[in-house]
């Protein structure tokens, strides 16, 4: 409680504190799960007293949403940075999106999957706070992808007619589910599978 | 300790707890996740006392282990009494069975997944043991899709070439990431856009 002592104004959230707890909680929680990771301890990866998180965030439950939306935000804004590449056609985009997903685990100690996947099957039954924001984030993740088939159905580019809105929740449900299986065989071979069947036979 | 004490022989492991510990585990893992569970909350829902859970499971990873061998063959075994009917076609014996697993679901109060997936996002990175009967049973429900999906493909009965061992892992672990993102919208909406893309799309 040293930073609360010294200040005679009394706790005042700092911006960069809450910053990088944020970050320090990315890499804990994504490394050793939620319920696995202690405040103690991302407090003291963060070297910030106990009592600065709770300046931050009322509550861990509260924390965890808040890296359920920084994790998807900037997951987001790198799909986007493919998916609007104009230049290309849409099924590319898509597939140079996933190439780049599968290029950045390659050769990684620990493939770790995707925090919103692992958020899902481990706390979504037990915070309803948590729960609706993941409902949110892999919502705007599967209207993406829906958008970019929908192009691609609209140009003839691919013949599939089922919705663009069942594809691209399909699609994303799919790369969650091998990133899954990724994370049992430590291999990429479930992702290079996942790009074959998708791009082989679904979106053709 | 009472029943070590009562006990003049000593400690000796006794068949039917060991069952019945596996069984209250398998719901509790189930309902809380890995890390959540301690033994302390599993004894005392089986009203047996600590000391005798390590007269049958030498650490909470090895009982995590036998938990996800039962499960797993349990689940296997259901799969393969709908497989196994030669009176229905290969890939309607494969609709029969995700058909029965959505129809299970119905109407539950909680949408949990499969334990098998849940695992894979929680544990497979921290149980070198874990990993190792995932990776184990999950190939064992791949090959069991595949045998059915090279079936379909030896009669005929679907256009798609891509190797039947690719596909029955992407069935597979498409529809551990339906369940994931059942369990996010505690909804049966993910399983049912799966069975279509996949039998709408894919095995066709």
């Amino acid at each position: 409680m040293k930073s609360l002592a010294v200040n005679p104004r009394g706790p005042k959230p700092k911006p960069g504190v809450r910053e990088h707890l944020i970050q320090i909680g990315l890499e804990i929680v994504h490394a050793e799960g939620y319920s696995a990771s202690g405040i103690q301890s991302i407090v003291e990866a963060a070297e910030i007293p106990k009592g600065s998180f709770y300046n931050h965030f009322a509550s861990k439950e509260a924390f965890g949403a808040e890296l359920t939306d920084a994790y998807s935000d900037c997951g987001l804004r790198k799909l986007r940075d493919f998916l609007c590449d104009v230049n290309v056609s849409p099924i590319k985009r898509l597939e140079a999106y996933f190439d780049d997903r599968i290029e950045a685990v390659r050769g990684k100690k620990y493939m770790r999957g995707c925090l919103l996947g692992n958020l899902s099957a481990e706390v979504a039954d037990h915070s309803t706070l948590i729960r609706g924001r993941l409902v949110e984030h892999l919502g705007e993740w599967s209207r993406s992808f829906e958008d970019c088939i929908a192009e691609a159905q609209k140009q003839g580019a691919i013949q599939n007619r089922l919705p663009a809105r069942v594809l691209g929740r399909f699609v994303l449900n799919s790369w969650e589910g091998a990133l899954l299986r990724m994370r049992v065989e430590q291999s990429d071979t479930p992702l290079r599978e996942f790009k074959k069947v998708i791009f082989g036979s679904l979106l053709v």
